[in-house]
């Protein structure tokens, strides 16, 4: 293990907290806040602190895929420690579990909150709150690889730890290219995302701080009822960016440099709007009878299953006094998440339909003992060995979600739905989930352990298992 | 397709259900129960009727892995329907879907039930219903193979697709020779249960009732209050005789020829006697307080651990009750399930246990990326190919479980926890489940649509999914 190179990332990922949070300063500066006072301070704090460790001398430059974990699941803890330590400080969140709570909560763009009152923060904190959706979204460690002249060839075991899904290509030959093509299309669809909020009459700071959480599919909003006071025509612009959001952002890539035919091949697409199809047209004939119109049912239908699969977690209405079906169907959806390679959490639609044909491929096998049978993703056969791993990712995530609840059972007498689907809120980083944690509730109810296992489990969702199961064995720890 | 060696198979299948009828019948003469006239008929026309189909000429004697299959899907079907028949017109269960239910759960071993009042049965019925599990537990195909002459390789193709587990090992190099060794075995601990319940001065009929219930890990009692009216020395000796049949049968294969050494291997065994451990202790300390003495917590916990482990689902008390780690342990147990090998149903040990494994190696993988990583079993390595078909069963058993789920929500509006527990329950054949299938409860509550659902788990859940699943791909059917 090369812990130089950890050492010094985990210093430049300082650097770039204290970076960070010269944002918000900026904006309560507008506001006239005295809060961010504490946040220039902090900005330079950590600044320097990240400077000088970042500036250690190294002897060795060389590093593999468990050094790229590794840096990737401390960064994402330091992230959020150093992250929460602003809102503790201004009184924003005074408990420090509690702001860690809602700082992991933010990066991991799950949108998950222990506030009972978030119109009573600080708008200083209210911008820090939505903008590490906005960083955790595309991830802070491909935004340093955009940014910063890296060399080596090693980088391309950072971003593949970072980035989300089962396979991580490169868009172009060049790690650091690639990384700031993904970031200027994200910045482009958010900006686009908030000038049209404006221009629907949302006030700027509610279009900024929306468009930060429905960009990094987090979910965090400004005001109490989350996203139901805002008008009709807002609600739908939300819906269509956030559905956006969830596309794997090579389709974006592609269609800049007018390669439609490499989108058509994208099976995840065609997956993903496919579900989200089947989940609007049926939740909407089962909610029909609660809203005014067929119109209306739509709308909100729509709203909530782009919010869900794309593991974003906005509400406009109280989804947890729906039928059965419509919860369980927002349920399942939650696992099977967004497309891979976008911000959005979850299993993500291309790990799901290659189960689906793994399985299929199963039963053909026995039919059909002779023939040759594959796996094919946008035209091409997959290899065994991503297949293997695609299930055992999935087992994994299976066993991690039913552990965590057991654990939470353990601490908590809530009943067994409010326990499940707050990991499954978690864990798939969507935000609300049912009963006592649906949309019109939040996480202080849970206890002080309950809340470092949700923690946890945001984490793990987000960084794919892997970077935070690492740091679970002794041996990374031996040598260190 | 071989569809000659189809319907001769099926042919014996309906000789034997006839074959099995006498029983009940015999049991029925016992008591002077009219019903047994129904018996004695229907025995006698399904015998002659199996016996004609099987006797058709043949000219083709081959078959493969999925003519096995195919066999053993609609084997248990028909089965089911026959052994529904005489429940119906004895008028026991007057509708047919409920005596259909009541069928499929006592084959697959399952313990479900639709009846509200069991004690209501014919002595003959509830004989007939608990020999059901008998029938299931070690499967009706590999009866057949212990006691009829076939002769062929190709009956491997048979015993490989009912008999559960990832990998079905012959004990010695002859088929027929497996198959009746195995059925001694299952016969001559049954035996040894009735005997013990006997002397513990349980009624005779209850005590044959219960031992086919635990030696099929099956569930039906003959009261309504399932095993809780039982003294608390009965009790016992059916906690010690339900983990027994949750052991894989080669371990007592290997006891029985004296190779201690082979059984010692059994990685599966420890991870079975491991599980059991840890949840009888932590849930006797999670219900202490419910009982008057630590003896009865940890006696009703060992009880309880033990019946749904092995996926028993007999129960002495209401464990709905108990505190919410209590039920989610027990509810996770539920998809654990017994070993490999065994009559007991669920995901089996030995597939979790691999699961854990390969996890393990993944996350090593990434640690010692040149280091030979292995999976061994038994001190044995696994081939990739097993590993491969672990994962895929392990991801089919989840969808198929959530597909279910998804469906039954559509159908009826009960509290989620019903929901996800009654497809658990019957998925895993376990039986009863929590909340209003809980079990002081039952499935009678249930809609037509929705039992059809919860028959379908229950099959593909004994049978290891591929026997159900292969029944709905349209190749099956093409050239029927």
């Amino acid at each position: 293990m090369n812990y130089q190179i950890i050492r010094r990332i985990l210093g430049i990922v300082v650097e770039f907290i204290g970076a960070f949070l010269l944002l918000p300063a900026i904006c309560g500066l507008f506001y006239g806040e005295k809060q961010v006072i504490v946040y220039f301070v902090l900005a330079f704090v950590y600044f320097i602190t990240g400077r000088l460790i970042a500036s250690i001398k190294m002897t060795n430059q060389a590093y593999y895929a468990r050094e790229g974990l590794v840096i990737v699941g401390l960064s994402w803890i330091i992230l959020s420690i150093l992250g929460a330590i602003p809102l503790v400080i201004t009184g924003d969140i005074p408990s420090f579990t509690d702001a860690l709570f809602e700082t992991v909560s933010g990066f991991t763009t799950t949108g998950s909150s222990i506030l009972t009152n978030v119109e009573g923060l600080s708008h200083t904190g209210l911008f820090w709150r939505s903008f590490t959706h906005w960083v955790g979204g595309m991830g802070v460690i491909v935004f340093i690889l955009a940014v910063l002249p890296m060399t080596g060839g090693y980088n391309m075991n950072l971003m593949r730890a970072e980035s989300p899904g089962p396979t991580v290509g490169k868009l172009v030959p060049r790690m650091k290219e690639t990384a700031k093509i993904l970031y200027s299309i994200y910045l482009g669809i958010t900006v686009a995302e908030i000038i049209l909020l404006i221009i629907a009459r949302m006030p700027v700071f509610d279009a900024l701080c929306i468009a930060f959480g429905s960009a990094g599919t987090g979910g965090f909003g400004v005001r109490n009822d989350s996203c139901a006071s805002y008008s009709t025509l807002m609600q739908g612009i939300i819906t269509v960016f956030i559905i956006m959001f969830g596309v794997n952002f090579n389709a974006y890539f592609f269609i800049l440099r007018r390669k439609f035919g490499e989108v058509k091949k994208m099976s995840e697409l065609k997956g993903y709007f496919g579900i989200i199809a089947f989940a609007i047209i049926t939740i909407t004939i089962n909610i029909r009878h609660m809203f005014p119109s067929l119109f209306m049912a739509f709308h909100h239908a729509a709203f909530q299953v782009g919010s869900i699969i794309t593991t974003t977690g906005f509400a406009t209405a109280d989804f947890d006094q729906w039928p059965q079906y419509s919860r369980a169907l927002l349920v399942l959806i939650m696992f099977v998440g967004a497309c891979a390679g976008s911000t959005g959490g979850g299993m993500k639609v291309s790990r799901v339909m290659i189960m689906f044909k793994t399985i299929y491929r199963e039963i053909r096998k026995y039919l059909h003992p002779r023939a040759v049978t594959n796996v094919t993703m946008d035209g091409k056969t997959m290899d065994r060995s991503t297949l293997h791993s695609v299930s055992v990712y999935l087992s994994t995530y299976m066993l991690l979600f039913f552990l965590s609840i057991l654990a939470i059972t353990a601490l908590e007498s809530y009943d067994l739905e409010t326990i499940f689907t707050s990991v499954a809120c978690t864990f798939n980083n969507i935000g609300p989930g049912l009963s006592k944690v649906g949309p019109t509730c939040n996480f202080s109810i849970m206890s002080t352990p309950t809340k470092y296992i949700l923690m946890f489990d945001m984490l793990a969702g987000r960084l794919e298992l892997y970077p935070m199961l690492i740091l679970l064995t002794p041996a990374v720890w031996k040598n260190a």
